[in-house]
């Protein structure tokens, strides 16, 4: 047996979310069913976090074990000719038997794409926010998420998680294409995470809410306290780090 | 009656083209509802040129008439609510009572985007081709557009012009965002003529055909002669100048 990574991108909107699901379509699903289909062997790939329904990936990896060899190079033709034009595989890598995709990843980078004007051609792909943000005061409260490591206030309540503690290593808005873009890297997210701290950053942008009540909602630790989650359409996995290398085929 | 300009973006995917028809979706069919729906008048909008079905426009302008006045900056807010997502407005202009946007335009820039990977991002909105290309060579090929006039050899022999001379300005081909642009600028365009020229010069750049043969089909001046056309979602038309200014909103 040995293990690959598969290293992916998708357009998030037509399925709902990475993970297999009964009667809805997910990007695990046809990924399984492309991989088990040209390799001739039932694959089951285990990605390195999940993503709602909607939401984008630059940049996914997942593994998976096989016991036939193949051809990388020729799979990756393949994979890009069999799977739907919304999922792309950028690069198939042999590991370690004992690297894991999700577990051994160190570093997750999310971006928040918004776009303060109407554009055709962001449909889904950017929230379309037509409002003015003050990009200073949002960059100063953003400060403020790398003093904090409990991001209970930031996470849907029913997780299964043993901790709620995150490493935020950078964190920063900035203009970029006519869009507005958030950047945030950690070591792990919770869920619903960067989508509850875009949607209270955005209310920090549009002084609905100040610098000084965002610590008072990290103090509290309670969901309620922070503002909606930011719509799923604007947000992209944009890049998952390991402590080993992966060749990526870019 | 005063006259308008509007300055409109669209992603074609959904369309049959700029053009009202019977029984299928057009932008200008869109346009002439949202006008008329919010300036309360029947409004008919005449545009620069015609696109084809999945051709996108990242600038078009149109002109139309009405009796009665109305609030510039309102109606932009309201036709951006009013028309579908994946069309925007992006400036309404007063001009001059015989400013006719079709007659009055001196040049056309249409921009076609090919990506050589696979991206679920663009689908739709690039020509993906996995071969690679001589830019070298399609650029020098490209030069010899700029020394011809008669473009007979690139547009669908069932035109009604009335000449089939074009003077380019201007055409290109580069590496743009891990694509590959063509950018050419005339006074006017036949029917198909871009796309013709671009499937002919990606037969070139995959060397299926030489500079010499490309100039024997320009002498032949017969459209059966050049290449396939190259497909209509990688074309945009990007830009139309006037030779009276036109405030744009952006």
């Amino acid at each position: 047996m040995s293990r690959f990574f598969i290293e992916i991108k998708y357009d998030g909107t037509n399925y709902h979310g990475w993970q297999i699901q009964d009667n809805a379509s997910s990007v695990q699903a046809e990924l399984n069913k492309a991989l088990s289909t040209i390799l001739q062997e039932k694959i089951d790939v285990v990605g390195a976090g999940r993503t709602d329904a909607g939401v984008h990936a630059q940049q996914l990896f997942a593994h998976f074990d096989i016991t036939s060899e193949f051809d990388i190079e020729k799979t990756i033709f393949k994979l890009n000719k069999f799977l739907p034009d919304d999922i792309s595989c950028t690069s198939i890598t042999k590991v370690n038997d004992e690297s894991h995709a999700r577990f051994a990843a160190t570093a997750r980078t999310y971006e928040y794409w918004i776009t303060p004007t109407k554009n055709p051609f962001l449909v889904n792909k950017a929230y379309h926010l037509p409002y003015s943000l003050n990009l200073d005061l949002m960059n100063e409260a953003t400060q403020h998420l790398l003093k904090y490591t409990d991001f209970s206030c930031f996470s849907k309540s029913n997780t299964d998680t043993f901790t709620n503690d995150c490493d935020i290593t950078f964190a920063q808005w900035e203009q970029k294409n006519n869009c507005i873009v958030f950047t945030i890297t950690a070591n792990r997210f919770l869920r619903n995470m960067v989508r509850a701290i875009v949607g209270t950053l955005l209310e920090i942008g549009q002084k609905k809410l100040t610098i000084e009540e965002l610590i008072t909602i990290f103090k509290s630790k309670n969901r309620s306290n922070a503002g909606t989650s930011a719509p799923a359409h604007g947000l992209y996995l944009a890049e998952v780090k390991y402590p080993f290398k992966i060749m990526n085929a870019e």
